[in-house]
């Protein structure tokens, strides 16, 4: 079956059509200035250090939308570990269509692949058979959101809520503006839609017993000490979820994971990623 | 006078609605439910570590769509450097508001004062009194070009060319395809606007004698060792400005500049910046 | 507090101006031929029936966009319910852009009130004190969900998952696919975000006993007979929400509602509410 | 020869891009979890009572946008009358994107096929062999006007102006503001293309008179009772086409038509036309 | 009263806003080099040439989206003849933002006011007192039909239809594929809208008469001796309005409009319209 | 080699789409009601004058985008001369998609083979081997300034700097605001990317002088005599190019190439290029 949820082209393709357009102004003056339209070439896109691959469907997109005369053809796919050297795709073609697309397809897959990577070392820090997941935020790239859920889901992680309609997430302020846990749960369930959890945010051991007692399907660990976790876990005894997040380290991982949470939510797998190294070489 | 150029609003105000929408969907449930729409408040966002800040007309926009009852007042401009501690801005106005917008604000600012502070750290590792300048290229992320471009200028560095149009640069393919450097800057020099300069990267000494010969106005000399750099810059003798490209680090910044060149482009101040910490927090 | 939660305004702000640029083509040249832009007037949006009043930022915006001369206030809330004749709210401003900006300004008012009305019908047929709720579907009209799932809680219904992203809802042929409920089940709830509940359609008093042992958070009952369902909750026996869908009349809603189900799902309040009669009149 | 004008699938491209958009979010995960990409299957639409089928090409244009490889083949087409039971058309291919487009599918099919239906009905109500004509208004659902203007003309209707450029047509208080009939008419015959007819409303037989000695092209009678139809046409004695509008209903048609009446345009056959079922079902 | 139908603000603001994006790109790095962001200054439109002024609702909205501290006072209205040397409009603020605006608010007045001036010299060619109409065509630049059919208002022509959907206009090849006139206005009467008029161009004097023996709205005369007009004119004794087209020179206005034709169709008030000098020079 | 840049088609889609919206509306009626949907045929398009050819790829656009049954065959490039009476291309396929797309694709065809028209005609009047260039202005339509500066290309002309971010061009009121030439020149190499050059307009032959030495990569004259350029050309000495600009004519153009200057910008080949006739006709 399927190993990660993939995005439907029609989420992407209004996307890829702006950035092409934001990389390629009117035209590649060089390119065109120095390449016969008639040459064709093929090209390989190649991992540079070990990573996890990434956005295999956005290089195809890419060069669709320039020249349907382009074949992308992938060797690996999404999710897949690469050693350095190792060949991801082909793209073969119109030599000038190659190298007006390849920047804005290393962009993306570059971006995607080092989410996929730094959440696959998350992933990889959990104690085997361990059944906590790495989560990640909504600290993503602004209108890059859906391509960065996706690559943490490629990297062996699982999505937070999707958007600030998609669940409820009770946080410090919401809770004092209504006075208190019990009285903030109880207005998010009166308006959540009944598909949707409600998450928690708890700042201490009391809290969480009201937030339990109040029956938050999700309580969010905050800035709680790592020593602290195993007892809270025990406190919550599966009445709820438990997740931890904030300043989340890879060291730390499986010190969270053996006290028993559900979920660790990681800012870092998308602001903190930044990029790995694909390159694109021409095939001799 | 102006230390930067700044961007014009009409270049990132759709980018702001789209951000918004992304992160807002039909609405933000938790807000509604917890927070009364009568609730003002007033936020900080404070720097939580040492940064170059980037990005206050961005986060003025967002809450700007949002809803014009809410005041964002800058206490720092863009460039400026904070300490951990110190306050950017202040936003003030109704409760729910602030709260709604203040993942999107934060995604937005955090990015580019990362930026702006990979670069100031590049920046200041040329030496005092030199004239080489640290550039951007076109290794940022797809949609957010200018953002980034403009992050790089807060940080003190400079741009690279904006996109394909913009400017010609010959690289290896491209030498490939025409026979050789002469020809490729002959025909580059017969397409390009005479407003554009013509850079060709070269990557042996012969190919820039070749280069300097045929009348490149800028030669990026492509993984050429350091120490052969003082000898390539006497070669050009001023006549072409002389780039240097190419996993440029921090500790190789003062060694490049010292051989004279007048360039250094640096893929890493955008594709490896990550975030920054910059926190919103509430002020009793 | 807030009665429902409202939608931001950048969610619907593109919208209205596709509307006004639908229906204004390149301008009214009736009134720009009749109507001279110096007059002024008043008119009234009053009920020319009794209705639930949903849609006055629409009216708001569409007149906002059109003229900032042209002021709106409202007499009425969303969610207020109105006998025929009361006034809703008044427009006053030049003329000629309230002539212009009526059509679609009741185009929008009348739908969303419509569906507010046609729910609240729904939510008045359910028994007094009782907990279960009226909820949509996603047989809302293409483009105008985020307004008509409004609708919906301006009629004292709430929402179901705002799309395929949102949450989880296992239908007959995901069963099928999966070789049964259970491993259905097991299979979403890898997939889904933590935040996310997994709803499972059942068909029998056999899959709704499997689908609650294989842990689904919400059973949706499909086609049971009344008759049948106080047994069906006796058995869940609030080890999962039960909710109720298909073909669902304000007939049935109270006795379904006895039984004790959570959740009566109707694709009716949106996809055939129709129109309510509420009129722009000139006041004298 | 054709039976009715088509709309142009690039007026409805980008409409159902958003529509998908709206529904699918970033993916619909259920599907995702559940079905495998390479699994296929074959589905058929059919009527679940009589109606007259219009929206095929949307249909089309969702599987195409969603996946080239669900081919759609359509058993009927847009204006046949079907009865319940009957098929419409038949999608096959990936299971998993015949899934993830149904609903939006259905959504529009239903609407589109709800107006055409209506439309036949207060068409068939039409006395046989007369030339009245049954239109539409401007009551539409706010940017779906085009589909819903095709919808009246599969139903057997006919259209009214496009939008407020389209032609003229002067109300009540256009001719309050310019001091009577006879001046609004002649101000607008001014401002008018010669390729639009101009349609004035009248209220009574005395503005009638002045109408149609202005020169108006069509009069549209406004409230006026049944009983005093037949006088209002031989007054207007083909002078101009006669109009009547206003709270028409099915038992009101044959009696105006009977009048000799032009035309006769009804805001429910679009705005109250609801939806009609259509079903997808899987074939075994 | 109004002099002409002007276009709604919401008709223009999209296109304002990619024509500022067109020009400015991310910056406009000469005015930000070189001007401070406080210095504010005067400059004034001036006409350089005797011609009909057109566009200042677009300078208006240029600077209003740049830059809200900009004031544009309009000293002259669209439509009015303006001497060389004449004032149309101040702008005051920002020198940086003024200067920035400049050439996208130039581009567009200079285009529409070309229009509008060329449109006049064809309505000046008149005979005095004569009711012939100068009209455009659907030959207008793609995307500003809108803006262009404004100016020929501006210049006192007339509008014709505005696009495909909303007149019917019969040509050589419909009336070729319907196997005549007769059938092929028969054919039209039966699709269009009851408030369009069917035009139907003719190609002889036979044509002419059956196109008015088949009701015919209005009759275009294609590429009919100026000589013979005015029989064709006597021929169709206002049962019909005369239309004439092709390759309409000033010189055969008189003459043409002489013959009693009711409509005088002219592309090259669009198509060929050109630019007039209006300059922007800073005030001292 | 390629003769010239070409623009990429993701840069014209969107706009194609717009230009087809607007012109078709809901539908072309007249086509729909005279003409069948099976019927095919075949359409040529010629010159009616002499004229470079101009546009292909936008007709090609137009049709793939209407209908893919439509087969667009190119006789001729880009670029080519042709004679009045050749044939441009062919247009085959349903006849009904053909006049649906006629005007759209006639109305950019017209406007660009004008624009390289009449930059042919300046490139023509260029003395034999001179290397002087003609070049286009920012003075182009908006939204369409990438096709009109691909016009100019194909008509033998060179494109100046695509908009405000792509070079620096130092004005009057630049130069004003700096305090003189040389502080604005040094202003503008600190801000601009390494890869754009530096223009400075000069009034003066004082001016001219502190450019040169300030270091201007470009001088433009400002309304210099056409008697002084050699002398100005002189003083150069090769140290900038030398650039011309304001009221070019035909006539002047030998001239001012005669004294040896490097680029002769002209705004009109683009603002006032108007339309060369180029018909399309059906093949019998």
């Amino acid at each position: 079956m399927n190993r990660v949820v993939s995005i439907p082209r029609i989420a992407f393709r209004a996307l890829v059509t702006a950035a092409l357009n934001e990389d390629l102004g009117s035209g590649d003056i060089t390119t065109a200035a120095c390449i016969d339209r008639q040459s064709t070439g093929r090209a390989e896109v190649r991992a540079r250090e070990p990573l996890v691959l990434c956005g295999t469907d956005l290089v195809r997109e890419v060069f669709l939308q320039l020249d349907t005369g382009v074949v992308v053809t992938c060797d690996r796919l999404d999710g897949d570990l690469l050693e350095a050297g190792e060949r991801a795709l082909t793209v073969a073609g119109p030599a000038a269509s190659i190298l007006e697309g390849e920047r804005v397809a290393l962009n993306f897959v570059q971006r995607m692949s080092a989410i996929a990577t730094r959440t696959r070392a998350f992933v990889s820090a959990l104690p085997s058979n361990c059944r906590t997941r790495i989560a990640d935020t909504r600290k993503t790239t602004p209108l890059l959101r859906a391509l960065e859920r996706y690559a943490v889901r490629c990297g062996g992680g699982h999505n937070h809520r999707e958007n600030l309609t998609a669940a409820i997430l009770i946080k410090d302020n919401h809770i004092a503006a209504c006075g208190g846990v019990r009285s903030a749960i109880e207005r998010a369930r009166t308006f959540a839609p009944h598909t949707s959890r409600i998450t928690c945010e708890v700042a201490s051991m009391d809290e969480l017993v009201t937030a339990i007692a109040a029956g938050a399907d999700v309580v969010m660990l905050d800035n709680f000490e790592d020593a602290i976790l195993p007892e809270a876990v025990a406190l919550v005894a599966g009445r709820a979820l438990v997740e931890v997040s904030g300043r989340i380290s890879l060291e730390r991982v499986p010190v969270i994971a053996a006290a028993g949470v559900d979920v660790i939510s990681v800012g870092s797998i998308t602001h903190s990623a930044g990029s790995v190294d694909l390159g694109l070489d021409w095939a001799s």
